[in-house]
């Protein structure tokens, strides 16, 4: 089965297309204190998951500890859930081979998020595995996605068309991988009338202010996800994170229809 | 004192302006063997070395054990030598700060390669460190540098002049930490002329086929440096690792001169 079919079925089996971001920030105890904090979380919320969506950045920092934390976590992910490994790699085509398998390979991961500014020989090592996804970065949630992604280029295309046009690509070469996008809700409004009919990763919804308004109407087939890390994670209320998960699964659910 | 002189510093006291990129392809003795293989190494080149660069994929691709060796590795190079750590991460700011203090305070290596793709408010959070500096990617060394990098924007710049455009903006808000340029040798000829008075980390020379005619006469002042990874590592000849990076060091400065 395609990645794009096990989370449209995942969306369909929990009716949520909430994507739980795994972001923890090295408390006082360290990476055995992120471990039992990020293993409650997956327990309660799981249910409520679409998909869980590591971040990379947030194990590395805890150096090997945070790397060992991972391991865990990515174990204890139920079966059935697709996980996103939020990388954002980039590198040239005979080191990304490297990453391509210790992701799909070594930890099995579903799908992995892309930086493309290396062009499409920097993504193809990644675009032979069945059953598994890239997420290119198109226009993430940041003001700085001004500074590249919505430049306008003398053809008069925007530069995130140059990253739908690298994964229009591999989908006409029928590769394996599937090739989906994340769009920032953000900066959504303006872009998602040319984003294709592929699976989008929409981060910016609850710390980062993005408002779901923006994907309401666009009337997209695939099995597009929101993700909310802190918002579930460090919401600072008095409520459980699976009692959170419900909520924003809901909200998301009621602004997506 | 800020890198550029610390770098400026090294290639005057060893005439060279070879960067040892240290890439371990995981054999069949795993990370156990990677390790006692770049150990020597790093023993066998440090007297030519300008720096050494580590690419983070290869260590990663061999799981925990590898991040280990990376630091073991990173702990074996000799005070003095500048480190360079070859991540191409790109993350929204709120992110970088733990890729930013993972590296400059817990490994303390003296410099990082960012993908620039996410913009300057992703580049921030590594420019207050004093005496360490970020490279950015501008127009690497693969043929997909075409893809986005090499791109013509609207008003007649190439993409890779908005990369510049960070560095220099950092210049001008004075910031601890210095800005260079990856510039792929196989791309340099036609880019060099745009690029600010900062240090290139130039790779390409080697198994990717650059020539060194590109840099011969481009007369910078900045303290440029220019990797070898596999023709070093991995050339298939009888020579040692020493000699190696010892006719390297002498063909880049003769091309250099």
């Amino acid at each position: 089965m395609r990645f794009t079919e096990k989370l449209q079925q995942r969306v369909a089996t929990t009716g949520s297309r909430l994507c739980v971001g795994l972001d923890p920030r090295p408390g006082d105890g360290g990476a055995a204190q992120a471990k039992d904090f990020l293993l409650q979380v997956i327990e309660q919320t799981a249910d409520s998951a679409a998909a869980f969506k590591p971040n990379m950045a947030y194990f590395e920092a805890m150096g090997i500890e945070g790397i060992r934390v991972l391991e865990v976590i990515l174990a204890a992910i139920p079966d059935g859930i697709p996980i996103i490994l939020d990388a954002k790699r980039s590198d040239i085509g005979e080191t990304q081979k490297y990453y391509a398998q210790g992701y799909f390979n070594g930890w099995n991961v579903d799908a992995v998020t892309l930086n493309p500014f290396l062009g499409y020989d920097s993504i193809e090592p990644f675009l032979d595995y069945a059953g598994k996804a890239v997420y290119l970065l198109a226009v993430t949630s940041n003001p700085g996605s001004a500074d590249f992604q919505r430049q306008v280029l003398a053809d008069g295309r925007q530069v995130f068309e140059l990253v739908t046009a690298l994964g229009e690509r591999a989908k006409s070469e029928s590769r394996a991988t599937d090739v989906g996008y994340v769009v920032g809700l953000t900066n959504a409004e303006a872009v998602l009338s040319k984003m294709p009919d592929a699976p989008l990763l929409v981060p910016g919804l609850g710390a980062q202010g993005g408002d779901l308004a923006a994907l309401a109407g666009a009337k997209r087939s695939a099995p597009d996800v929101i993700n909310v890390s802190r918002g579930i994670l460090y919401a600072g209320d008095e409520k459980s994170f699976a009692q959170r998960a419900q909520e924003w699964a809901a909200k998301i659910t009621s602004g997506y229809a």
